[in-house]
């Protein structure tokens, strides 16, 4: 599997800059919380479950490059370094889920010793990120039973190896198809206007051995109507309690493309990435990001300074939802996680049971 | 209106190289004809009735620059002119078409003079870009009155000056409703891969004073979805008898969202865009460009060597089409260009005699 980040035994982060994958792989290390933060907003880390991972770590980090005698000032520094996080991103739940997290546990370690409470936060950093080894395999597995045994199947951004802690979540279904011995032929979509299917989905795929053809996002119509399309599996950012997914722009004229064609769109996605709290995906803030995204490339200049819709996300109605797969079982329509919430609440206890 | 091409009594060619646009305006002149097959097949020069007009005025270049006494090698040195020229894209009509209206001037004056011969030829290319010119104000008329008092436009690609001998077709019903008085914004699709609506159409739109916004080819499903779209307007490469229409890849797929959207989808393109010979789109040719395209931009790298699939053009079959503007009116199906054919073939023919 592909190195993306890891907490090292002298208190460094080091990760994988996805910016500049495919043609360079070149991993940062840092001791600075605040790196941590930067290579969120800058999308070195990205991904919505590796989002969360990377978060966690780097609350550890924060907390354990601080040097203080006083309880006031720590608890002061843990809250602004989580809040560092909070603001890194607004969409992806996983960043929030993982946030809350670390914070109850400090929370319910407060009294403790500076190092024990530090101890429980990497503990439980820990435990983020195995637990979502452990869900990309089970969505891998529940997924791959929707896949036929010679199958094409069409992809958006990158909801693989690269922005989980595991084997991904929409490319984890493929990759666990294949190792079924299933033949599966992937469309990547570039996916405009950072590219991550042209980068690091084609990057991934290439490890894995999964063939592939790379298309510019508009082609995926083209593809379905010529029936070279079996069904679309895509990751989510954030999924509402009524099954309404916030993805990558894009997603929502796939799903459109989709229907009109009668082909399958499947979302793939840990439980940690639901929002049991938001009754409907218009209610989820979509991040609008910096219009030079769209009118530079790698620093190269496409256009001069004209105006530009950048949203990052955009938002594929549950009516639009074929299934959608999570470490649990594969949902269908009317989409009700209320049950999945106590199977999700279960789960992690199960975890954190035999972490004790 | 912007220059784009011109043949000069220097007898050169001066166009304007539309690769480099919107950050450089530089203009290439040339005596060789071949310059202008290759500009051609680079997309210095593009837009369907721009090429038309190009390789009208290469011929003459071609012609004029070749020293010979030799009628027989006059002749073959014609018809290699005209093949080069043939040979350089396979999918836009208007190029055969001005080639074969060149090819029947040169049969009809093949006894004359070589000056005599050249001057009809050049005579026939003015008249094709004189006519072009004529066509597109008349386009702009009559689909103005598709246009309401304030409308928001998406459009995909470039179908305007750039593409044209005059205002454009797409945008060239946009400039009129504007200089009706009508309120119009465009929503401009950048067009992956060779961005011409990110570099060309926003270029052109803001030396005509129209506000518009760059976005991305997949944000076109969520601005109709939030109701930010009163109709899409595209250009065509070519348009069968049908009223199938290829143009550049991605029209498809905002086709399909209009029809899921309940939103007008129109093309606009002058007669000399229709194939009276071809009745069904799935028989036009769909020129496959280079992977490079795709993996690059401006010569900056985004992948490595993957496997890439680049037409450059997709089929949208007319049943997914509400009305296609031509020079003559506004068509609505079923389609039926037969009537076309004889408005087509009596109007060149007055413009002919107009000019003896």
């Amino acid at each position: 599997m592909i190195d993306k980040l890891e907490y090292t035994n002298k208190h460094e982060l080091i990760f994988l800059d996805q910016t500049l994958l495919p043609l360079k792989e070149k991993y940062v290390k840092t001791k600075n919380y605040k790196d941590v933060v930067d290579a969120i907003v800058e999308l070195k880390l990205r991904g919505a479950p590796l989002i969360g991972i990377a978060a966690a770590y780097g609350i550890v980090l924060g907390v354990h490059h601080y040097r203080t005698e006083n309880r006031k000032n720590f608890e002061i520094h843990f809250h602004k370094v989580a809040e560092s996080f909070r603001n890194s991103r607004p969409t992806a739940r996983n960043l929030f889920y993982a946030i809350e997290r670390m914070s109850r546990v400090y929370d319910e370690n407060s009294g403790k010793d500076f190092i024990e409470i530090e101890d429980q936060l990497l503990r439980e950093a820990d435990a983020i990120f195995d637990e979502d080894v452990e869900m990309c395999n089970r969505i891998g597995v529940n997924g791959a039973d929707l896949i036929g045994e010679k199958a094409s199947v069409l992809t958006h951004c990158n909801a693989g190896e690269l922005a989980t802690g595991g084997i991904g979540t929409a490319l984890g279904i493929i990759y666990t198809a294949s190792k079924q011995g299933k033949d599966v032929f992937v469309y990547s979509c570039e996916t405009r206007p950072l590219m991550q299917g042209a980068r690091l989905t084609t990057y991934e795929l290439e490890k894995n051995g999964i063939e592939f053809d790379l298309v510019i996002d508009s082609m995926a119509a083209n593809l379905m109507k010529e029936q070279q399309i079996d069904c679309v599996i895509i990751g989510a950012d954030r999924i509402a309690s009524n099954g309404d997914v916030v993805n990558k722009v894009g997603s929502y004229s796939l799903a459109v493309n989709c229907a009109f064609h009668k082909i399958p769109f499947y979302v793939a996605a840990p439980g940690s990435t639901i929002d049991f709290d938001i009754t409907s995906g218009d209610l989820i803030e979509i991040e609008e990001r910096d219009a030079d995204e769209i009118r530079e490339i790698r620093g190269e200049k496409i256009t001069g300074s004209v105006p530009v819709m950048n949203p990052a996300f955009d938002l594929v109605p549950a009516s639009l939802i074929t299934a959608i797969v999570t470490e649990y079982k594969v949902h269908y329509p009317p989409y009700n996680f209320g049950g999945v919430k106590q199977m999700f609440q279960s789960y992690i206890q199960t975890i954190r049971k035999d972490e004790e």
